[in-house]
């Protein structure tokens, strides 16, 4: 719904080169609109998301540390180092102060982490029953050299696509939360800012075409959108996308495939064949990337398409989410 | 409430220089983290706002053209070039799509009108009862000359303080589009972009000291903000300050004070007495500036202070909102 609603409702409106490329954030390189001063301010991401995942604590994480790294990857996907973030809290009236303040503290520690500064902040209370205990926009913005061009419409036939590690922990992680699993599987959400493994991947001088952190709609999804901007064909193997076995059992308990749950601290990375070693090594020695592997590689045809390699040998076409599956993940 | 959880809940936790000055957009200097790219960024202003008005339409504008303005506005208030617009849905299930619709129009066509370029969106949907209609988020991004500092600090004894038009008729248009007026009062909300206002104002020449926007608590709260932030006496004359008759005839009936009812075309400019004359001309050229006036000026004493010599030509220290008088009006 969300990939239609942008596709069909907002896109028409607010139609513009920027939005068009449909990526984690929008690339800018600054112009004053009155030319009277000469300003060079180099070329920016600024990306934007809204939390209101429920509940508001999970394992491994709560809805302040995913507003900041949320966008904190955004940023970091267009190989932009993230400097400012703001934030916008929307509280229902009644909510404890206890619990706020506990998800604040987790924003500050998560903004310390990714050394991202919080520039601007708002606060909008709406009276009981008009929201869930508290949402939370975060916007980011981050520079990028001129130079550095990321983008998921670059993606060629021939380059490797890695995972940074395991899929579907996040997901998992929330729906447990909710009491919809049924028994305890030990998972905690992923939910880390991806950064540092960007710059680390960068600097390890690896020929990066597309970066994408993988979180509504799975890997499946991200991968989907990422052939069909690159008109090209991604081809995946199963037996190598790496996923805990607790994450399987749930999966399969409900019905799920792994593909399609939530990430908040993996990220896709697809650069060419010839740097694929430097970039494995890169995300391996980076935090968040013990599980970094290959999963596939980008061929022509059929172009717009996911296809996996199953581990009984057969091959199948991996198709968008439609519909939200999982509402209020993320 | 608000200034209260700003001070007391976010602030401690968020602390950095920025967000200490209290001002309506953070001003920064884009360092790189990793200082192994030389990048010169020059000086943006950030800024956020969630927008949770109700009802979603009013006399005058509506909830879309509120998000774009009052962003545009919080950057340009910095002296800053509103660049680039981030917009972030929160939206109800069940919403209906024609409403949802035309509240993008607006936005665009306001976005338009601004010159703003809306470069990232993300769209949220929540359960029925768990919203109230739409939400929007919008962050915007400016650009503003290395040497022009704009502060709510920098308010100086001798200062002139110029209000840009009548007060009062944002709140006044959304109170009786609840019906809370029980009569046509034919006000409309002044909702509109100030960022030419703005320009014409510097471009004139004029020595800006601050410019601020007085929304939520009206023009009492926004100067007795920047009274304390400039730790000095900001002097109003009741008689100067233009309120449309049918404004001051509402809030009469309801018990209210027009200096505490928001506004969301409206800015403050104070500036040095020497251009006081050319930032008024100014403002009186500029579109939405018509009604512009001197309504006061700054003195040393007593600090932190505003205080208003009424029509009886008695003096009346004009205090900060305490409370949010009325709720969900941006």
């Amino acid at each position: 719904m969300s990939h239609d609603l942008i596709t069909h409702t907002f896109l028409p409106f607010f139609d513009n080169d920027v939005l068009r490329r449909s990526n984690d954030a929008g690339v800018v390189i600054p112009k004053r609109s009155t030319p009277d001063h000469n300003l060079d301010v180099g070329k920016l991401a600024i990306s934007t998301d809204s939390h209101v995942v429920w509940p508001l604590f999970f394992s491994g994480g709560d809805i302040g540390r995913l507003a900041v790294c949320g966008t904190v990857n955004d940023v970091a996907m267009m190989g932009a180092d993230p400097l400012y973030l703001t934030a916008g809290f929307i509280l229902e009236e009644g909510l404890e102060f206890e619990i706020l303040e506990r998800i604040i503290k987790s924003m500050q520690a998560s903004a310390q982490e990714a050394r991202i500064q919080i520039v601007a902040g708002d606060t909008k209370v709406v009276q009981n029953g008009k929201a869930d205990g508290v949402y939370i926009n975060t916007s980011g913005v981050g520079i990028l050299p001129n130079d550095l061009i990321i983008d998921g419409a670059y993606a060629q036939p021939g380059d490797i696509v890695l995972i940074s590690g395991t899929i579907g922990d996040h997901g998992i992680a929330v729906l447990e939360a909710r009491g919809e699993l049924g028994f305890r599987s030990g998972i905690s959400s992923d939910i880390a800012p991806l950064n540092d493994m960007v710059q680390n991947i960068l600097e390890a001088g690896a020929d990066v075409h597309v970066l994408r952190d993988p979180t509504r709609g799975g890997l499946a999804t991200s991968l989907t959108e990422i052939a069909r901007q690159s008109h090209v064909c991604i081809e995946i193997n199963e037996t190598s996308i790496p996923v805990r076995p607790a994450v399987n059992a749930a999966c399969e308990m409900l019905g799920f495939d792994p593909l399609y749950i939530a990430n908040e601290g993996k990220l896709i990375a697809i650069v060419s064949e010839a740097s694929a070693g430097q970039a494995l090594e890169a995300m391996r020695n980076s935090r968040y990337g013990d599980d970094a592997t290959v999963i596939g590689k980008v061929i022509d045809k059929p172009e717009d398409r996911v296809l996996m390699k199953t581990a009984l040998g057969t091959t199948r076409v991996i198709e968008m989410l439609s519909g939200e599956m999982l509402p209020r993940i993320c």
